[in-house]
């Protein structure tokens, strides 16, 4: 009977315990969050010594270098980098000129996409083509195609609440575009910004071509460029455009993955993911996409140790590289995790941005997802609303074969492609106090779906 | 039988219009303010042309007069000019040099502050002591703190998630600080800025005396130096401060409110009031504080009328003037509308920045708050979440004597302070869909309050 009383008050006192404890916990760790500058000033190093940090650069070989080393002063168990192989594409000359016998000459503010092919070193001069989508290069056909340059003039439709919806609707002008304008003949693509800014930012991103297609030249434009480019052909239809890009794609290299965890009190051997990309593009600091999450990660494992915050699972911060071309990153730490056996858990992505928290996706269903979504109630002292279905990440999305849940943090959307994949993508764009309130709540939400087992 | 048929289904109908009737509107509201640039370019008028414009400068009239002519573009069924009393203080010459025979000298990045008396040219040269808060004055006493200038220099709490909670904690040592120091003889005050940013610009706002108490000298120092100050004098107590700051007060002058109405199509006489102010600090360009409120208003009205959209009551947008150093155009207004015994229904004031929504605050309770916040359910594919109980802004305030439902309207804060009443309040910190997400937001609660008659 004594045993028994006993065993129950103990049962009571860890459930009185548990009642209190998450508040605190979440408590702890936004207080923590909120005073300490270590993240931010992670982030500032990233941006002002490893700026345009593509795979493959010197400078991403830096910012592995000191990630890492950032990874082990916030404490991680463990740092290691991973062996990633990754594309070797550098940005070349980049000029573009329209000439028209009315109107007169203007440079266009203009940059390479990624991955794409390059002129030579004259450049090609052609008349050029406006089209808004796929359906408009089937009409005009070969005939109306065939040796020009193809202009995309689609923008972001502004009526989209979710910028990241209008970013959808508008972006295969740049990830497919050279291809489809290059199957009716176009000897090349100049696409509009993918942005909803008017500013004479142009703005990168990766661009695909398709098997048994010509690869051809592909740029972005500005958007106030693009505007003033359709107003001239409005005007002068024939006007000529001159474009050199050399840009050259060399054989792949490699790289690595950055790593650190935390080791987990009970199931060690299962494993949480939270993680951002640390490459970012070579025009950009990439502080918004995505510096931020990478520090964010890191930030993690510095508030779970200075807190002595003691996960029962592996927590992991993950550094992926090679986000902005091909995701080799994301493609090797899960076939490495396979390879090994790892059970994986959960998996965080950070990588839309570092403006105020909204809250959370998951990409769940019924019980499971009501389940998650009950976790809201513990953040409504921080203002974080949105527990909604919905997806993780590119760098994670390899680990849900392996049965990780998904999981995307969300900040609040309505600047991000302000800066996203350009030049206006540094450090002064972030406010500390954004960045913190996002890393206290992916260090938040991931105690919790440990600590609850969700 | 056929008549009671007919008149059924006239309900039925009507009631089949009411409940898809509002989504729509809201539909509409949003897509209208998220696709035109209105708001944005007169926010960048403002902000260009009328910098600077603290209540009885030149470019307060300016803006006067802006804004009386972009009411009327808007389609404003009237636009007037209503007389307020404003006072009249103008900025000096500014200089605060530290000297110490330890560590050399330092000028420190300074700013008056508002209605705050002036040195002369000469200015003054003293001693300086730090403290906290007033119980630290009374602590120090007359002995301590006689003859010297007092540097208060207690920063914002960063766990506080809410900024405006921030800025409440600390800003009595800027509203009240010369006041209480020189009680103890004090012969001026230097000011921590009220931000949470660490940064070289000098935040300014308003001051007061208390009654028979010498006015002395009050300026704000930036962050950056506050810190800086506050390490010199750890190494060298008796360093010397030499203050200059040649403000004046003259006499009293003549302002305007400036209002635009859409008339009520039931209710003409009752009346809803949607403001901003329209005067800020003479070192800003008032993007953040507050000319997005003021393009908020104006733009309520250009959609209402583009949309056809006709509110039983009549709705106004009131551009206050005076908010930031005696709140003279909101006290009049209130008066004014007493002295014609106008009924005012509801009042909502954009005061808060124009980051992106939020939501709104109700200064109501029970049943009545219940029902203002039934109203979320509208805003929901609007990610627009936070009904709750608050206050609605010191320009509307005095409105509430007439009965008229307080609100406020709630942009995310985090960022905030960076800006306010500084020469980093620029147009250029102005995300276009943030401000239009906001005019969106305010235009569909005031058609939705005043047709479902909350």
């Amino acid at each position: 009977m004594h045993k028994i009383l006993a065993v129950l008050s103990l049962i009571l006192i860890s459930r009185g315990l548990k009642a209190q404890e998450p508040a605190k916990i979440l408590s702890s760790v936004f207080d923590e969050a909120l005073t300490d500058r270590t993240a931010y000033n992670n982030l500032e190093y990233l941006c002002k010594h490893t700026k345009g940090r593509i795979a493959g650069s010197p400078a991403a070989e830096k910012a592995i270098e000191y990630t890492k080393q950032a990874l082990i002063g916030a404490g991680a168990d463990t740092v290691w980098l991973q062996k990633v192989p990754v594309p070797h594409w550098v940005r070349g000359i980049e000029k573009c000129r329209v000439t028209s016998s009315v109107l007169g000459r203007k440079d266009l503010a203009i940059t390479a996409l990624g991955l794409s092919v390059g002129t030579d070193e004259k450049g090609i001069t052609s008349k050029i083509i406006e089209v808004h989508d796929f359906e408009e290069l089937k009409t005009l056909g070969l005939q109306g195609i065939q040796g020009k340059i193809v202009f995309f003039n689609r923008s972001f439709d502004n009526k989209l609440i979710n910028s990241f919806s209008a970013y959808g609707g508008a972006v295969n002008q740049r990830t497919m575009g050279a291809s489809e304008a290059s199957r009716y003949g176009a000897i090349a693509v100049i696409v509009r910004s993918m942005t909803q800014s008017l500013d004479n930012f142009p703005h990168t991103g990766v661009t695909r071509y398709a098997d048994s297609i010509n690869n051809i030249p592909a740029v972005a434009v500005s958007t106030l460029d693009a505007e003033l480019l359709s107003q001239w052909m409005k005007t002068d239809p024939a006007l000529n455009v001159h474009l050199v890009s050399t840009c050259r794609n060399y054989p792949n290299t490699l790289s690595y993955n950055v790593i650190g965890e935390v080791y987990g009190s009970l199931k060690p051997y299962e494993y949480i993911t939270v993680g951002g990309h640390l490459d970012a593009w070579d025009i950009a600091e990439g502080a918004i996409d995505d510096g931020g999450g990478c520090v964010q990660a890191i930030e993690m494992i510095r508030i779970y140790k200075k807190l002595g915050i003691n996960p029962k699972r592996t927590v992991r911060a993950v550094l992926f590289m090679n986000e902005e071309m091909t995701s080799t990153g994301g493609k090797t730490y899960a076939e490495e995790a396979k390879r090994k056996g790892e059970v994986h858990y959960a998996a965080l992505e950070s990588d839309r941005g570092v403006m105020s928290p909204l809250g959370f996706e998951f990409d769940a269903d019924g019980p499971k997802l009501e389940k998650l979504q009950t976790l809201a109630s513990w953040f409504a002292p921080y203002n974080i609303r949105d527990f909604d279905k919905g997806g993780g990440g590119s760098d994670i999305a390899p680990l849900k074969a392996l049965g990780a849940l998904q999981i995307g943090y969300i900040p609040d959307s309505q600047r991000y492609f302000w800066y996203h994949h350009s030049a206006n993508d540094t450090f002064e764009q972030v406010n500390i106090r954004e960045l913190q309130m996002g890393s206290a709540a992916i260090a938040s939400l991931i105690y919790l779906i440990d600590l609850f087992d969700l």
